[in-house]
Formats: C-alpha cells, sequence, structure tokens
C-alpha cells in the first residue's frame, strides 16, 4: 500500500504549452494526444522529445508507426532539428513498428503487441530514456474490430509504459472536430491523460486550437488555446496577453 | 408484503450537492453517475468515498475497474486526500476489478459477475461499509455486445447491491453532452436514480455542470447545475445565490 | 358484425390530464405511454391506479417489470399513496413480472408472453380490475431484436388486454425527447393510443410536458402542455388560463 | 399497343382535398399515403371508402391490417358513419387480413401475397367495388428485411389491383415528418401517386398539412395544404382562400 | 492510339435546358439523371426522347424498368405526346425491361444484365435509334447489395451503352434532396455526365430546379435553375432574364 | 542512417496553386486530392501533367482507372492538350488499369496490386517519368470492405510509388463537401500530403474552392482559395490581390 505522492509534472519545452498545463505533462504516466489529419499530432509528439533532448538533456524514444524513420527525420529538418545528430549522440532512437505489423498484417485481430513491447523495452534502457512517443495507436488498433480488444490491449500498453519509468505521449486519429475524443471512443477512458489538437475550418480559414481535456489527479488550464506553426519555433501557443483584447475577453469569460 | 416507508437521504459532503439533491444520494439505492471522459465521474466518486469518512465517518468500499488502487490513492493526494491512511485506519476498503476483468478478458460474453459480487460482499462486511462506488460500468459493460445482456447483469448487480445495505454511486460513460445518458442507453432506464456531470465546450471554453435528472420516489431540483474543481475543496457546486444576477435570472426561470 | 357505439372515455383523475384527453382514456383500449428516463412515465402509471381507487373505487392491477412491487410500494409512499393498503383491501394487486422474464433470460428471442399473460388474467379476475398497468415493455422488448416480431408479440398482447375489459396504459422507453415516438418504432403504430411524457432540457433548465399524439376514433386537445410534479398532488397539467399571458398566447395560437 | 388516352380522376368526396387534387385521385390506380403515427392515414382511407358510399354512391372494399374491422367500425362511429349498415347493404366490405399474416408470421420472410390477393379479389366482385383501401402496407412489410423483396412484392401487389379496375388508396407509415416519403424508401418509388400527411409539431403546437407529391401523367397543386379534423366533417383541408393574409400570401408566393 | 476531338453536345430540345447545358447533352455518352421520387427524372427522359422525334426528326429507344410501356404512353398523353403514333412510325420503341428483372427477380445477386443488353442492341440497330432513356437505375440495383458489384455492372452497361452510338440518359433515384447524388454514392462517380432534379419543400411551399452537376470535358452554367411543369410545353426551365430583379440578382451572384 | 536534408517543392505549373503550395508540391512524395463528383480531381491530375510536359519538359504517367485512356484524351481536348501527340513524343504515358480490375473484379477482397505495380514502374522507367497520376483510388477500394486491409495496400502501394523517384498525385472520392477528407477515413492518415477540391452548392450557386490540408514537414498557406475552370488556362485559383476587398477581409481574417 503505497502513500499518495501527487503527480509531478514534466515540462514539456513545446512554447506556451506548459503554461495552459500548468507545469507540463504528467510525469511517468501516459498522455493521449488526438486530433484529426495534418491537426499537429506529430508535430507535438516530435517536439515533446525533440525539445527534452535540446532543453533538459533527457534522451528520448520515438515508436513509428505510420511513417518510417526517414521520413520523420527529413520532416523534422524542416523544424531546423537534426535527429540523426541525436541519435548518433544517443540522446534520440527510433523505433520502426510499420515492420512489426505489417509482417503479421493479414492475420487480422491476431496481432500481439509482446514483441514490440519488449523491442520498446530494449530502446528505453539502452538510451536511457525519459520520454516516449508513439505515434499512432490508429495504425495498430485499425486492425482490431472491437472495442473491448482494444480497450484490453490498450490497459496492457499502458500498463507496460506505465513500469517503464518514462513519460509518454501517444498519439490517436479522429474524424471530427467535435465530436468523439478518438476514433474508437475507448482510449481516452483508459488514458490518464487527454489533450485534444485541432485544425477547424470556419468560412473557409483554419484556426489551430489545443486543449488539455483531462489530467487525472491534476490540475490545467481549460477550454481552448490557440497555436501557429512557425518554420523557427515550432508550436506556439499564443499567450492570453497576446491576443488581441476582444478576443482576450472570449477567452477570459 | 412491506408497508412504505419513503425513501431517506444520505448526505454526500460533496459542496453544494446535497441542496441540489434535497437532502443527498437516496440511502440504501444506487445512482448512476454518467459523464463523458474528464467530466468529473471519478473525482464525484472518491469524494462521496471521502465526505464520507471525514464528516460522518462512514467507512466506504471502492471497486476501482479503469484506475488501479494505487493511481486512485495518488490522483485522490490531489485534493489531500489520504487514502491510504484511511485504508489503515479500517475506513476504506479498494476492490482491484481491473484483475477480475483481464483474467478471462479474452472469452468475451462469458464474464460472470458472480467472483466479483462475492469480493465486494466481503469487502462491504469486513469494514461495516455504509458506501460503495463502482467506478466505472464502461468497463464492465464493454464486453458485452447486446443490452438485453447488460440489462440482465445490471439488474443482477443493483439487485445484490440492495442486498448489502449500503448507499451506492455506479459511474457509466457517454460520449456526447446532450445524447443518450449513457452509452449503451440501457443503465439509466434499469437504476432508480441518475446524475448527470457535464464538460461543455463553447465558443472554445469549457463549463462543468452537474444535474440530477431524475430520483425514482423523490424530489430533488431540476436542471444544470454549475459547478468548479478546487484543489482545496474538490468538486463545488455553485450555489444560486453567487450566481451574478443576469446568470441567476436564467436559472430561477 | 357488431354496430359501431362509440368509444366512450375514463377518467384518469390526474390533475388536468383529462381536460387535454377530452374526457380521459378510451376505455376497454390500451394506451402507450412513452418517455425519455425520469419523464413520469411509472408516475403517470402509478397515479392513474391509485386515482382510480382513490377517486372511483375502481380496483386496478400493476404489472411491474422494471422495478420490484417493494420498490414501487416505497416510490409511491413520496405522493403518500398507501399502496400496501390498498393490496390489503384488495384494490390493487401487483403481479411482478420481472420474474418472468429473468428466469429464462438467457435465451434471448424464445420468450413466451402466455405464462405472463394467465397471471395478469388471474388478478384482474380477483380483484375485479378495471384499470391496468404495465411498466415497461422496454424490459420486455429488450430481449427482441426484430420489429416484426416485436410487432407481433405485441400485437398478441393487446389482444388479450383487449378480452379483460380493464382500460390499459402500457409504458415504453425512448431516447430522446423529439424523435422517434418509441425506441423501435413499432409501438406506435401497433397501440391505438399514444400519449408521450418529456423532461426537455433547454438552456441548463427542464421543463416537463405531456402530449396526446393520438386517439384512434376520438378528439382529444393538441399539442403539448406543460406539468409539474407536485409530492401533495402528483402530476399537475397547468390549464390554458393558468399560463401567463406571453405563454398563453403561445400555447393558443 | 394501346393509344394513350390521359388519366382520369375520381373525386374523393374529403373536404378541400379535390381541390388540391386538381379533380381527385387518378382512376384505376394506386396512390400511397404516408403518414407519421396519428398523422390521419386511416382516417383518409375511411374517408375515400365513406364518401364514395354517401356521395357516389361507390362501392368500397376495406383491407385491414392493423387495426380489427370491429375497431375501425367504431373509431369510424365517432365521424357519424355507420358502416354496419353498409356493410349489410353491401356497400362496404372488409377484408381482414391480420389473420393472412399472423398465422404464418413466425416463418418472416416467406409470406406469400397471394391467397390474401384472391380474397381482395373476390371482395370486389362481390360488391361491385370501385374503390379500395389498404390499411396498412407497414403490418406487411415490417416482415420484409431486404428492399429488393419489398419492391419486388409491391410491384406484384400493384399489378394485380391495377387488374381489378378500382381506384385504391394505400398507407404507409414513416417515422419523421420532413425525411424519407416512406419508411423503406421503396413503395414512394414503385408507386404512382403519393400524398403525405403531416403532424407537425412545432413550438409544442401541432399543425397538419396534406400534401401531393406526385401524380404521374397528371397535374396537381403542390406544396403542403393545412388541414383540420372534425367530428362532423372529418378531414377538412382549409382552401386558400379562408387563411388570414400573411399566411394566404406565404402559401401564393 | 486516338486523337481527342473535343465532345460534341446533342440539343435535348427540353425548353431552356440547352442554354444551361451550353449546347445539350454529350453526344455518345451517357448522362445520369438523379431526383427523388416526383422530382421529374422520367419527364426528362420521355421530352428528350420526344423532343428528339419532334423537332430533330431522331429515333429513340425507352427501356421503361419502373412503368410498363403502357403506363408510359398514358402518362405522356398527359404531354401531349402521341407515343404510340411514333412507335407506329419507327421512330419510338420500348424495351419493357420490368420482365427481365422480375422473372428471376429472386434469385437475387445473380442477375445478369447480358440478356436485357442485346435486346437493347437490337431495338437501337432496328430503328436506327439515336437516343436513349433507361428509368431507372433503382429498380435495377436495388437488387445488389454491395458497392463494389454496383459500380461493376455499371461500368459493363455503359461500356455497352457507349459501343452503341447513341445518346444516353439513365435516370436514378435518391432519397434527400441535398445529400449524395445517388443512393448508392456510386452512379455519379461512373458517369461522365450527371444531372440533379430537385423538388424542394421550403416553408410548406415546391421549389423545382434543375443542376448540371458534371460534363467530364465540357463547360456548362452550374448551380440551380429554376423550371416548371406545364401541361403544354413540359419542363420549362426559366431563363435567367424572365427572373424578378431581386431574384436574378441572387442568380448572377 | 540518412541525414534530414528538407523537403522540396516541384511546382505544379497549375495557376495560382504553386503560390497556395508554397512552391508547388512535396518531390518524390504522393499527395492526395480528395473530392466530391465533379470537384475537379481529374482536372487537377491531368493537369499537373500536363503543365510538367509544357513547362518543364517532365514525363508524365497516367494511371487511369475510371476513364479510358481514350475518354481522358478527348477530355483534355476541351482544355487544349494534345496528350496523344505528347505520347508519340514519349513525354506522356497511360496505364490503362481499368483491366487489371475488372478482370478478376468478382473475386471481390482477393485484388492483388502487384501486376498492376510492376506496369507502373515499367511505364514510369521507360519515359523517364517526373510525374506520375493515379485517378482514382476509389475505384481500387470499392472492392475492400475493411478499413485495416485498405490502409496495408495503401502503405503499399505509397512504399513503391516513393521507390519510383517521382512526384505524385492520387485522387480520391469524398460524399460531403465538409465531412471526412476520403470516404473510407483511411487515406489522409496515410499519405504525407492531402489537398481537397470543393465545389460547394449554396443558396442554388456553386462555388469551386482548393485547399492545402498538409504536407507533412513543410508550409503552406492555409485555409480554402476560390477557383474557377477556364477553357484556356484550366485550373484558375483567385489570388488574394484578385478578390474584391470584402472578399479579401475575410480571406485575410
Ligand atoms: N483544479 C482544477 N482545475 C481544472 N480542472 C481540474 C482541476 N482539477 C482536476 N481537474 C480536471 O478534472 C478532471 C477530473 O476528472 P475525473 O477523473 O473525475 O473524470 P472522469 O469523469 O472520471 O473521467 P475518466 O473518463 O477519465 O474516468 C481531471 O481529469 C482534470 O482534468
Ligand atoms: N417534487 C418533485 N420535483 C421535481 N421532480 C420530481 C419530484 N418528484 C419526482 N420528481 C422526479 O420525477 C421523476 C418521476 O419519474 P418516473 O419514475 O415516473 O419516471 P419514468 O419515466 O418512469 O422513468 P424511468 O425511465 O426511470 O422508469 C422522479 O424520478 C424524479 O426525478
Ligand atoms: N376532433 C379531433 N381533434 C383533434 N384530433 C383529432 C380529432 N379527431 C381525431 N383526431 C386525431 O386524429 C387521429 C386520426 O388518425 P388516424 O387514425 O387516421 O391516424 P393514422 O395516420 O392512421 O395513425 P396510425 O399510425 O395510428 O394508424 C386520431 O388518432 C386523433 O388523434
Ligand atoms: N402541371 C403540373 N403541375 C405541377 N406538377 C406537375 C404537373 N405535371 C406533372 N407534375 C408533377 O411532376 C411529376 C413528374 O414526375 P416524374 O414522373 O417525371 O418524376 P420521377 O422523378 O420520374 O418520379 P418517380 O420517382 O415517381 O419515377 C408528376 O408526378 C407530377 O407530380
Ligand atoms: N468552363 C467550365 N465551366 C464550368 N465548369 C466546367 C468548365 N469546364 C469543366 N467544368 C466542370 O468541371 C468538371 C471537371 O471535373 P473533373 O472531371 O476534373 O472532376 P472529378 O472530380 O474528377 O470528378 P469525377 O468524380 O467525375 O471523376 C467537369 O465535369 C465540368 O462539370
Ligand atoms: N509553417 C506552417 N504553416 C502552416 N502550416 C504548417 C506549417 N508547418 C507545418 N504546417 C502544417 O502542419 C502540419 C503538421 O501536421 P502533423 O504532421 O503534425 O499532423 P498530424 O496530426 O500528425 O497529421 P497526420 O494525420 O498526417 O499524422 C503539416 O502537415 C502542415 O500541413
Ligand atoms: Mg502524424
Ligand atoms: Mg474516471
Ligand atoms: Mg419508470
Ligand atoms: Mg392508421
Ligand atoms: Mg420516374
Ligand atoms: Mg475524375
Amino acid at each position: 500500500m503505497t502513500g499518495g505522492a501527487a503527480i509531478q509534472r514534466m515540462p514539456t519545452g513545446i512554447s506556451g504549452f506548459d503554461d495552459v498545463a500548468v507545469g507540463g505533462l504528467p510525469v511517468g504516466r501516459s498522455t493521449l494526444v488526438s486530433g484529426t489529419t495534418g491537426s499537429g499530432k506529430t508535430l507535438f509528439a516530435v517536439e515533446f522529445l525533440a525539445r527534452g533532448v535540446m532543453r533538459y538533456d533527457e534522451p528520448g524514444v520515438f515508436v513509428a508507426f505510420d511513417e518510417t524513420p526517414d521520413d520523420i527525420r527529413r520532416n523534422a529538418a524542416f523544424l531546423g532539428f537534426d535527429i540523426a545528430r541525436w541519435e548518433a549522440d544517443g540522446k534520440w532512437m527510433f523505433v520502426d513498428a510499420a515492420a512489426d505489423i505489417s509482417e503479421e498484417s493479414l492475420t487480422v485481430g491476431t496481432f500481439d503487441l509482446g514483441a514490440l513491447m519488449a523491442r520498446i523495452d530494449r530502446a528505453v534502457r539502452q538510451i536511457g530514456a525519459r520520454r516516449l512517443c508513439l505515434d499512432s495507436l490508429g495504425a495498430v488498433f485499425v486492425r482490431f474490430r472491437d472495442r473491448e480488444l482494444i480497450r484490453h490491449e490498450l490497459l496492457r500498453l499502458i500498463h507496460v509504459l506505465g513500469s517503464l519509468d518514462v513519460t509518454s505521449v501517444l498519439t490517436t486519429e479522429r474524424d471530427e472536430e467535435y465530436g468523439n475524443v478518438s476514433r474508437h471512443g475507448v482510449e481516452e477512458f483508459v488514458l490518464d491523460n487527454v489533450v485534444i489538437v485541432r485544425n477547424i475550418l470556419l468560412n473557409e480559414r483554419r484556426r489551430r486550437t489545443i486543449e488539455v481535456v483531462k489530467f487525472r489527479g491534476g490540475t490545467h488550464r481549460t477550454g481552448e488555446w490557440l497555436f501557429t506553426i512557425d518554420q523557427t519555433d515550432g508550436m506556439v501557443i499564443i499567450p492570453l496577453a497576446l491576443l488581441a483584447p476582444r478576443e482576450r475577453a472570449s477567452q477570459e469569460r
């Protein structure tokens, strides 16, 4: 019976986000980042690891399902991140999970996360990772037909991650900006923490926002926060003070 | 043939809720607390037990499906609740139900609540519990495909709980703020009492409300009531008198 | 070939309802009362029988599916109804139908209403019942997967009830305030008479209304009528004359 | 190869409808009357036959699926129609089709319209019927799972009716006032003529309208027309001249 | 390898349509005409052939699925078209396809378009047809359960029609005025050209419009155009110049 | 481990698009172009290849699923493109994929992209293609019932295309202007880049827009941009400077 030491926070280093999150992501736990296509899920995941390396000297493991490690390296170059160098320095390690899935991909429904878990475990130990990203669960769960199985496998996954002593970001897909948190309506109930990134189309214009929906056992600022994507600074959540008065009024209300 | 003594109320001790509920939850019966992810279901359940221990010296049993007892202890620490101490004092007992489910988890549809019921029964007797929480039904029913089975098993569960002489809170999941009360549209018809917690997104801001939808055989205040989550006081339902005049007018209408 | 004597009405004794219904419920026929959870279906059914006993000295049979007779006795005590005494006086009789269902509950789809019908028939004769309530069909039909079967069984049920020379109220569940009349979209087409009770959530406030949707072969007032639930008088439909002028204008339009 | 003599109209005798229909229903063909529960489908069907007897001395056959002949006699008594007398005079004949369906009701999907067709044919010849009603198709088609089968059987039915030299009204059910014309979305494409009766709930008030949606090969007035149900005159479609100026403007627009 | 001679247009002769279509329908290709029930699909198809005979002396073949040739003759008589005479003159030929379907109608899913194709081919050659109508695809595809099969059969059909050197109109059904173009969401992607006829219900009034949605490899006027149905002139698309100024402004915008 | 050289852009040559795309399409990668029927998917694909030939002397391969090469040649003639000449000059090559699909079309679900991939590979090498179009995926995936399979096959396809050293455009179908990006909700998550073409019906008028939804690892202008289709210039995206002041304000906001 362990006493209840309150959950600590790990600053992400993403500009403005740690204010919204009142310190950062819950340490040692997993946070779900859910969004539509192009909403910035991978960007959040990559920056979480990159800022960890750059600002806090914390090594990170990136488990890639959708894109190959090489794709991610090249996409990150756009933001000035030299992942290959970090890999050489033992600060970043990829687990290429696409292979794990596709090999047995036609025996739908029998996929076992065991082998993958072992590889993740090895990578985390090898570089002493403090941060972990899994991008994205959608690729894993597209093959499970029923919610029970998804819930079950996800619980196992979270359980294993919990034992690795890392702070994790797991991304997942959604189809609409204001419907279910995740496609299957399962992930958000299983995970302790949920963040949503949105890319809203209104009057033919796009507007990006980020929101902490829940941090179990913790506080955070609520509602949606505007952000932009910047080639120099990556994701930039706009602080309340910078919003135009009228806009700010609506944010403070 | 028993005469009809009207249903008593048990004060929850949650700030402001007992006014809305005109006294508290119906004694000896089960109340469903339904909400979207992060709406405050677990908070309501935990506080119901914690306030019982702190204010009324009533022991409570917490049946945990989604989170481990350790997670709940740590999350509760955020609100200043020292559950571990209460456990040591015989005022709080966990039933870790995650195990019950996952052991046989792949024989979907054949899950039997019997063993779990026996463990709950034992825990209630052991500490002389007056309050009981089950968090959440979603984890149990995700494995039942058809509404008939859910209705049947839920009736059994309610029946057993009814015989334990405790006042219970059962939480359940919903996907949208203003659709069905519960995901399967079954729980709300089986249970005698229904409370909904909402976390409404409007104009990019969040607004939390709580509502007593029904108390069979009893009175209660109707409509949604604003609440905040406070690190010192937990859930705080805002009394009508504290609302700004314009807001109040709309509440009194 | 029987001549066509027009359908008589039986006053329910529910405050204000008999004005809306232009006399009461069609004598010797069944009326469907459909509503969301907590909308007042059971209240309507219980009051229909209770007012029958209290005002017209007409005995009634209550067939209980969802709640046990004891639950209903206790809930009714809240309104000051002493059902146990009426039972002793031979004015009220329960048929506890929960048992009928659950015994064979896992052989889904093969449920036979025959045994239940026989018990109802016996109860009606035993006390010379003039009024009958079945609360609720939802519990019965949750086990039928297809609309054809529901229609068929419901026709049989209505047919048997028609031969008992009682005036019946059958309750059924719906999920939304303004969609289908009943969950399966079958009951309302089979039954001669349909009443809807609503509990509408608008701007965080609740508003209760009752509406006669159809009385085959008869007249009635149309549209929704406001009502309140009162610990002294039960369901109180508000007469047009008592509505504020502006509200009344809208009701008269 | 027959020349194309244009389709004649048969006046229904329903107050105001023949103006909207520019003469009445297409002679020798079938017209679908679709509506939600209580919208007035059976009323239209009964009046079509009753006015035929009363005003034009044309005998009619009523094929009853949902209600028993006796129910219809009693319901019609409310409007002052003495169907039993007309039956005695050989002006009205019932075909009680409920039996045809229920006898074999559990061999879903194998129902054969053949026997029923023969009975209808016999009834039509026996009284020299000029008008025919089938109320309602819903009862027949609830048992067919797939649209192809419904289309096929309906085509057969229409074909047989076409050979009987009667003008027919077939009623069918719909679930919403402004969605599909019929529940299965099949009937309206197969039948030559479609009329919709609506019972619209707006601001807690009801408003009844009737609309001719299509008359293949013929003209008619378009849009919805208000009607009331009157104990003396039955269905009364309100002529444009009687509408208040503002209302009329909207109807003429 | 054939050079790319641009697609020619065939004037339909339907009043006002050829202006919207900038010349008429694409010669030698098939155009889908999609609409709800009673929207004017058959009218468009019949007029396309009738105007061809009357104004351009071009023979046409009408493949009838929903209505019998005799029904179509009679319905067309309403517009003053004497189809029987044109048949006698070798200018019009019916292919009665109802038979093809119904004969084997219960072996759902195995229907083969081959025999029908042969009959169409023969009819086209026999009268040297330049125009062809198929009314409607709905009757054919109601029997195919899956989109793949519909796509496949439709491709075959279009391919055969393409080899016949005729300009074709194929009608298809839709359930709502502003949803998918066709019921299965397949036809519009397979066909080169799509026209929609609408019969919109707004404020209890009907409004008919026609729209060219696409002409692959060609130009056309966009948006919806008002039309009326006239006993003398049939379908009359209203030219921009005749619209009231305010209405015109909205059309020109 | 390759270093992260940022992704280059290939100008499409489509008027105005390369401004929106900040240079053009990502070189060596695949871009999904999704749209409703007639929205301009094929036009975009054809122009991408045609402008490549005309302005940059880059050969292109067009893989045709929906339309035959001959249809595309003729449709392109409308825009003044002489594809046959380019084919003769070795600048354009068709892969007629319709055949690949239809041959084995009835063995649904077992379709293998292998043979097709080989043909594409051969064509690309033969003319030294720099650009590739696949029009459309809808024809391929209509035969796959489950999202897992679609995801899997699509990943394989993208992988093969990635190895060909071409810049690709893949079109896909959608049913509504503002719902899912693609019909199956799979393609947009697998592909690196997504463009949507819309043909919006508003107040009976059509409005065409194009939007870059995402370019992984790259920048682009966001939101919808108006375009017209012009017989001389093809697709013409309207630059901000040309919009009327009021319209521009709304675009700049
Ligand atoms: N001080 C605070 N300010 C704002 N929000 C807070 C504060 N404290 C807690 N919260 C939020 O309240 C939530 C409490 O939710 P709780 O865990 O009770 O939700 P739940 O309905 O049980 O959700 P789940 O579906 O995750 O089980 C936390 O997740 C957190 O997001
Ligand atoms: N005095 C009162 N003031 C406000 N609400 C009341 C009062 N008395 C009873 N109620 C509410 O009215 C409800 C009566 O509902 P009843 O049990 O008849 O609903 P029901 O439609 O049968 O619902 P269920 O789906 O639970 O069977 C009670 O649950 C309670 O919420
Ligand atoms: N005088 C009246 N005033 C108001 N409503 C009336 C009056 N007379 C009859 N009605 C209503 O009109 C309805 C007539 O409906 P009818 O039985 O024709 O409907 P239906 O469309 O056949 O419905 P069902 O789905 O039940 O078969 C009656 O049920 C009643 O509700
Ligand atoms: N003069 C007129 N005024 C108004 N409406 C008319 C007139 N003449 C015909 N109509 C309407 O136009 C319709 C013509 O529809 P048509 O038969 O072409 O429709 P459709 O789209 O083929 O429908 P279906 O789904 O029944 O095949 C007729 O049913 C009739 O309702
Ligand atoms: N000058 C023009 N004016 C207006 N519209 C035009 C003009 N030229 C072409 N169009 C329209 O643009 C469409 C081009 O669509 P395209 O074939 O590229 O669409 P698509 O999205 O590929 O559709 P599909 O689903 O049929 O494959 C043509 O069908 C035509 O309707
Ligand atoms: N400077 C910029 N300006 C505008 N948008 C940008 C800029 N830089 C990147 N973007 C957009 O942001 C997106 C980043 O999305 P990211 O890849 O993180 O999304 P995602 O949610 O992971 O999507 P997916 O579903 O594709 O995995 C890019 O695709 C691009 O469209
Ligand atoms: Mg991503
Ligand atoms: Mg919880
Ligand atoms: Mg009830
Ligand atoms: Mg009826
Ligand atoms: Mg037609
Ligand atoms: Mg195309």
